[in-house]
């Protein structure tokens, strides 16, 4: 497999190094900056160094673009130009709505990997960056079904677990579970901070581990994070207008006094909590065996992701899947892993939802 | 060394069985809850138990009261009544102005260790709860220093790391870096939540680690929480208005979409991070050596209280201390051990500061 990895940062360079040792994939890295090509060259992080965005691509089968989200839509457009038409392009940018427009090419799969952030360089490139890491992947409508296998596949490779979600909701879930997140642990320092004065010497006192927990994030790289913010400044608005909102209320229980109503809101965040870590999820079951699925569809664009946005809604987990084609070439079988029964059933009547004939292999 | 406690959940427990395993205390326990007092004996969290408080705390040389909120004041006063002059008691509440009135006993020092938690009930008591765990102390100004002494050595040989406070500043600072957190943990999971809709098969499509930390202490305790949102909720009203502010700041500029604002406010929350778990910590730096300072001090009550407290503002922390009074008990020295050269510079500057001689030994 031939790979191109443009950006070559700790995200780049830890795709390159988990696609060579991994994938046996040869992987060649462009980097606008000389010294970062280098470094990740001598890292081992790509096997070659091209001296231009369009030399890298060139021949490639996957390209990843691994840009600041500043120029990323620009980058991801001049892959797409260079790259063949046999090729899957894919990014790893933390906002997905801002690259909605590429999805009138069929090569296009948006991407966005749930790890690393506490470091950055090539320097802290590691093979298993993305084990067991959720990696998004926001297919379009006329997203070719081959190339999404071929990017799915890989992703499975690298130790990661693909998970189809369309842009918009994954902007929004990323306001709620990791801006906002962000945005208060920045804030509940300031806050700490300024209760013990001004100058060097404020010192707190000691914390539990509830409040290192909770500002783990403060204070992350600003170069990264105000073009995260920016780039998904309506989503985090809207969190932040439903979490001042939550605010007053707690606050006006607080001020009644009435154990009974913060008692009841307490367990409904109990509940929800239960309901969105719980062991009632479906798959991800340490343990359960893979079940395979045969489905067939017809033979055109967005098919696999229309199934795999569904499944991915629906919080079942594709392990791997293959597509072959029926001698016509005019429709042909998606094979599908997930876990356990509960996942394969539920699976099954999804896929039926949507029309395809579904067996249990 | 003879301590009771009253009171043998997981808190309670842990208490007694660290004292009776590392401290070679005996320890008579006490519940109001017959079935919790024989699990607690059968634990080997407590060498006998008392068919009432009074009996407890009879002879007693220690006492803690590790009480629900709710009746904590009640049961305090309840110790202080039966125990002997002789006897300083403490507690483990949450927050400490609520047994403000007490300070006009010498023999009552409050407490409030940061441990535990996520499990309940003494079958889940450890000794090792509190190793390392920060122990606040909130002497009065009548405090004894003998009895504070006695408690100060007591939780050093727990594990424990006690730290001086006042109880108006521990119950500010615990809105801030302990109840806030609460607040809006509970607050985060029931906005992912609401963003799935109704129902059980709600599932959060996958979170980075950011969400899972935000979120640790979402959906503790009601019967805990409640209490503890309740007994601070003027600090806790506080620390939301303060919050609302930071979070209509922060909306501000991303509906400006100005860069530099947004670093600017990442900047500094940057800073106060570094500021408050940065390097230039006081103390307790691990591998710097003990060091011995002692003071000579009038024997009065509340001296030690003051030095304590004095240190404890200044983030510079006792690691253990000694009394020594004048053949004619007129004055005494306090033999005090801090970390390291800086922080037993701090402690020499503060305690002149107070007008009272100091050496370092």
């Amino acid at each position: 497999l031939r790979v191109a990895v443009l950006g070559v940062g700790l995200i780049g360079g830890s795709i390159g190094l988990a696609a060579r040792k991994r994938a046996g994939a040869h992987v060649c890295g462009f980097d606008p900056d000389p010294d970062v090509l280098a470094r990740a060259l001598e890292a081992g992080a790509i096997d070659s160094s091209a001296s231009s965005l369009a030399e890298a691509v060139a021949g490639a089968e996957v390209v990843f673009v691994a840009a600041p989200v500043g120029v990323l839509l620009d980058t991801v457009r001049a892959a797409l130009d260079a790259a063949d038409a046999n090729c899957v392009v894919s990014d790893v940018g933390s906002t997905k709505r801002t690259l909605a427009e590429l999805a009138v090419d069929e090569r296009f799969v948006g991407g966005h990997p749930l790890a690393g952030a506490e470091t950055s360089g090539v320097e802290h490139a590691r093979e298993d960056l993305f084990e067991g890491a959720t990696w998004y992947l926001t297919p379009g409508a006329r997203s070719s079904g081959v190339l999404y296998e071929r990017l799915h596949r890989l992703l499975s490779s690298l130790g990661a677990c693909p998970n189809a979600i369309d842009a918009e909701t994954h902007d929004r879930l990323m306001a709620r579970i990791s801006h906002l997140p962000h945005v208060l642990a920045n804030l509940l320092v300031i806050q700490a901070a300024g209760m013990l004065g001004e100058g060097d010497d404020r010192r707190l006192p000691a914390v539990g581990p509830s409040f290192r927990d909770a500002t783990r994030v403060a204070g992350a790289s600003s170069a990264i994070w105000t073009d995260i913010y920016l780039a998904n400044a309506d989503s985090l608005i809207a969190g932040i207008d439903e979490l001042t909102a939550g605010l007053q209320d707690i606050r006006g229980r607080l001020a009644d006094g009435q154990a009974p109503a913060i008692a009841a809101w307490n367990e409904r965040a109990r509940a929800d909590r239960d309901a969105l870590f719980g062991s009632g999820l479906i798959g991800g079951a340490d343990g359960e065996t893979p079940l395979e699925l045969r489905v067939s569809v017809p033979n055109r664009p967005g098919v696999i992701a229309e199934i795999a946005l569904t499944l991915g809604e629906a919080g079942v987990n594709i392990l791997d899947l293959a597509l072959s084609p029926s001698p016509d070439n005019s429709q042909g079988v998606v094979a599908l892993w997930v876990h356990g029964d509960a996942s394969a059933t539920r699976a099954q009547e999804l896929i039926s939802g949507l029309g395809f004939p579904v067996v249990q292999a």
